[in-house]
């Protein structure tokens, strides 16, 4: 995904400094990655939803929200989820060591680890490594990027400025997601951070606004992750507030646009995709129901094999709306469109050029759009195509 | 999928008659078949619970349930689904057809369709056939087994007596399954035969649960089709009826004995399927949270890769339960064996002989059993492994 103008990939907020380093868990990739403020800041969080939590999720909900929060360290490769009492002890072992480097509190520290489910963390590969990690921050969010990585191709991050009223703030947002991807309440792991002065109230609605655009509103293949977290971290660093309705305004767009960008590299990078799926569900008299049926389809393995092979089987993007009880009075009268072509009309099918669709179908995005005519709700959501090269990453993974 | 003791491939029950015949809609294969019976019969069903529903669905739930029904036709490779209101007239002509040949009335006759979504029947093709259709019928079910396939790679039926205090009634099942496979009341399609007598209301509860622990529990790839049903035919020609309470027990114990050999029958014929997966969650203190998880680990398109690949990443299971919102308190204290070996016991994951359970993964029915240890109720669900093939088969379809 190639970020749009005025977006830039890597350059942190005031006051943030950032590093990735490898510990030996993975092979050759940094697999121990750490973010860093200057100065104590706001840390908000949504986690997974999943009753299954992860040893680091049930740590850094018990520490967060926060306006002390010094640090935040990621490992990949191991998710430390259904690991049991050991699990917990192993998290905070590892808390206390990049706490004690730092010499802040162990509550200053939030963790979020990603990786292979139940195996217990090497502790015996982190903890050496703690020392190089803290002594090799930088200015830019590359190496973090690149550390929390499991299968994703690419690192994913971006950065915006601001204009306040006051003056320019920043945001740049890391995330990584590939696969087990279904976020329920925040993605697989998502990092937003800020040198705007944000209080911990704010800072849990423009959270909460941002992840409803875009990270819960994606999925690579419907399975909620024991590890989804994204935090917002706001170290008031610029010294410019909010504390301006027009100024929250407009810091809440930019948030949800660094969001909703990071969201669709997921979805674009999920596991064996080709093309990124966008749906839109318009029209509709329930914004609930318009956020359920966008996304179900691009759940739908049927729909996501058929983009794959570019065929344009629109009989399943019904079926999948009618599943997701979209009422029948608005199936009978709905629009749809894939790649702006119209191929179904006031609820009849209509004649379309297929060999056209077939070769709109060949770009990397491809856009279904669904009006619903029933009233003026919309949703917006993303997924990817399946295709074997996703089979064969899942048929060898532990 | 070989059937138990006691079990026959295809005799019908006494009375019924069936045909199979090719009309021209797919090249080679029977494509239009037929279930007769010689006299007038109870007939009930239960349907997809998909808001868009076929012109067929629509048609047959207007007239069932009934203790008239004579006979009931199935025409594959098109669903009469998102066909608008030319659908509504096509269906209604061909019913008419089958009714005057038959000289019966048309609300005696059922219907049910399978096939791509969205194009208009081929009524030129469907008309000049319905004689040859009436004509060749027989006294098994093999022809109109074939007939009902899509992507089916076998025919699936299977029959079996009942003794009954008064003497011996027949139960005789035929289905197709294959893709879009996610009842939600019903299978794709599914026809329980039955010379017993049967008032309409037993029906109804027989039908209701038999599809309960069979094809309500049975998912290939969780999308819910807009032509499911699944009736039950009882022409009461044995004589036997079930007003008898142990008659009726025994008759329903044997009518769900035979759905759930279907419904196995249909998960290990899934599209691309190598494998058949049957999932037990057991020691549950609710029942519908049990079914729930039972089926939401038939439907991780993690765990369906994984066990295609013979790869006991358990971990992928504990992360499903967890989604699917089993208490965290029931995943502290659980038990999870696959294929027999315990991997997980008492909330914490133990050591087990990894290479001994890949080559037991290597069987062609792989169990997994969770035991949440918190109360009495028991579900299970059968579902397929995820393989290329089935991506295959899905992007070239329409």
């Amino acid at each position: 995904m190639t970020p749009g103008p005025g977006l830039q990939r890597t350059k942190l907020p005031l006051g943030f400094l950032a590093s990735g380093v490898n510990c030996g868990v993975r092979r050759y990739r940094p697999d121990f990655g750490l973010l860093l403020s200057d100065r104590p800041m706001v840390a908000v969080g949504v986690f997974t939803l999943n009753q299954c939590q992860a040893a680091p999720v049930v740590y850094s909900k018990s520490i967060l929200p926060s306006d002390q929060v010094r640090a935040l360290i990621t490992n990949s490769g191991q998710a430390n989820a259904a690991t049991g009492t050991e699990g917990v002890r192993r998290n905070l072992q590892l808390v206390e060591a990049v706490a004690g480097k730092l010499n802040v509190k162990a509550d200053q520290v939030v963790v979020a680890s990603t990786g292979v489910i139940g195996e217990q963390l090497h502790l015996d590969k982190l903890l050496p490594s703690v020392g190089d990690l803290v002594s090799r921050v930088q200015e830019t969010a590359e190496s973090f990027a690149v550390s929390i990585l499991t299968t994703d191709l690419v690192p994913k991050s971006v950065s915006t400025e601001v204009s306040l009223s006051t003056g320019t703030v920043r945001i740049t947002g890391i995330c990584k997601g590939s696969g087990m991807i279904h976020p329920n309440m925040a993605t697989m792991l998502g990092y937003l951070l800020t040198d705007a002065v944000v209080s911990v109230s704010q800072a849990e609605t423009l959270l909460k606004k941002a992840t409803d655009l875009s990270f819960n509103m994606i999925s690579v293949d419907g399975d909620s992750s024991t590890n989804d977290c994204c935090f917002l971290l706001a170290n008031g660093a610029s010294g410019h507030n909010l504390e301006k309705h027009e100024d929250l305004e407009k810091f809440q767009a930019a948030l949800s646009d660094v969001a909703i960008f990071l969201a669709q590299s997921i979805a674009a990078d999920g596991e064996g995709a080709t093309k990124l799926i966008e749906v839109t569900v318009g029209g509709a008299d329930d914004l609930k129901m318009a956020r359920r049926a966008a996304r179900g389809v691009t759940l739908s393995p049927l729909i996501k094999a058929a983009i794959h092979g570019e065929d344009p089987n629109w009989g399943r993007i019904l079926a999948r709306l009618g599943a997701e009880q979209v009422p029948a009075a608005s199936l009978q009268k709905m629009n749809l469109s894939i790649q702006g072509v119209s191929i179904f009309a006031g609820g009849e099918p209509i004649a379309f050029d297929r060999p056209m669709v077939r070769s709109l179908l060949r770009q990397s995005k491809v856009q279904i759009e669904v009006d619903l005519q029933s009233g003026a709700h919309s949703a917006t959501a993303w997924g990817c195509d399946l295709s074997k090269k996703y089979v064969e990453i899942n048929t060898e993974y532990s």
